[in-house]
Parts: structure tokens; sequence; C-alpha cells
């Protein structure tokens, strides 16, 4: 299962949310066997538009991710902070890593 | 150097225009060490709608890709097919993906 969010922050507090967003993604991939990758950036120039592409080995496990303490964490730390919020269903042509990057 | 490029294909050549960027982004991972990963996926629904997470070791990395024998294969070989091209500058926040997945 794929994804890309679309997330807009509230500029005041993005050092806050970015921190809270990168605890929430090392966590997920280190502990959850179903999370295969979060890549998460902020546009240059307007660093509180950020994107996320959210890699999980099915829905039962994106499902899972939901209920960890560590997303709980960063959904009820953040909900002050996202000002919008896309969630994009998509599907792979082709996802290429050079082998060893991760 | 890390960049998301959005991009809208004539729905008609539109499985020509994935066959064509799944060749150019396995051979940019394969043959290039500067090309770190080219993650393409294709919006759910309105899978005209691309969109491509490009991470390059730097933008001399970057730039030598462009020259490339595939690359210019692509490049000329889609100029027709692609009807809108937006190429996004962004900065990681986190990128992580687990060990063996690429």
């Amino acid at each position: 299962m794929i994804r890309i969010a679309e997330i807009e922050v509230d500029p005041r507090q993005l050092a806050a949310y970015t921190a809270l967003l990168a605890e929430e993604i090392a966590a997920s991939v280190q502990i959850e066997p179903g999370v295969v990758m979060l890549h998460a950036v902020a546009h240059r120039g307007e660093p509180h538009h950020i994107r996320i592409l959210e890699v999980y080995a099915s829905r039962g496990d994106y499902e899972a991710h939901l209920q960890t303490s560590h997303f709980l964490k960063y959904k009820q730390g953040t909900a002050d902070m996202v000002t919008a919020l896309r969630l994009v269903d998509v599907d792979p042509i082709l996802l290429a890593a050079k082998p060893g990057s991760c």
C-alpha cells in the first residue's frame, strides 16, 4: 500500500512539528515490520509544505501502524500544528533505490 | 539533491509513457553511481497524474544524469506524451526505509 501525504503546517510551529514527525518516522521504520519506507520532504522556500511518500507492506500493516504508540504520540502531538492534510492513494510504477542506500 | 517531479501524461499514451519511464528509472539506478533513488507512482483513479521522488547524491550527479543516453531516450521519446511538468525542489526531513528493502 502506497500513499502520498500532502501536509501543511502552521509555520510558527514548524520546528516542533518536524521533530515529532522525524521521531515518528524513525520509530515506525525501525520497529514495525510492515512499514517499508517513509520519505518525508519539505518544499524549498515553503518548508511548511510537506510531502511524505509512505510505503506499507499491506493495508493491514498500515492499519496496525495507526494503533502504535509512536504514531498516536505524533498524531495527538501535532493535531494543533497541521492546518491541511490530504492523503493521496497511489500505485507504484517503479520504486528503485541503490542497493545499500537503505 | 532531492526533487519531486509532478507530471501529467496524455491518457491515450499512458502505457507507452510508463514503459519508457520504468526503463529509464531502472537504467539510471543501476548504472549511475549518483542516482540514489527514483520512486515513481501514479495517482489511483487518475493514473496519468504521476509523481517521482528523485534523490541524487549531488547536483553534479543530477547534471551528469541529464546527459546519459537512457535519460535522453526517455526525454525525447516522451516529449509528445507529457502534457504538464512541474519540478519541485525539496529538502529532506527524513528519508527512512527498511534495511534490505532496496
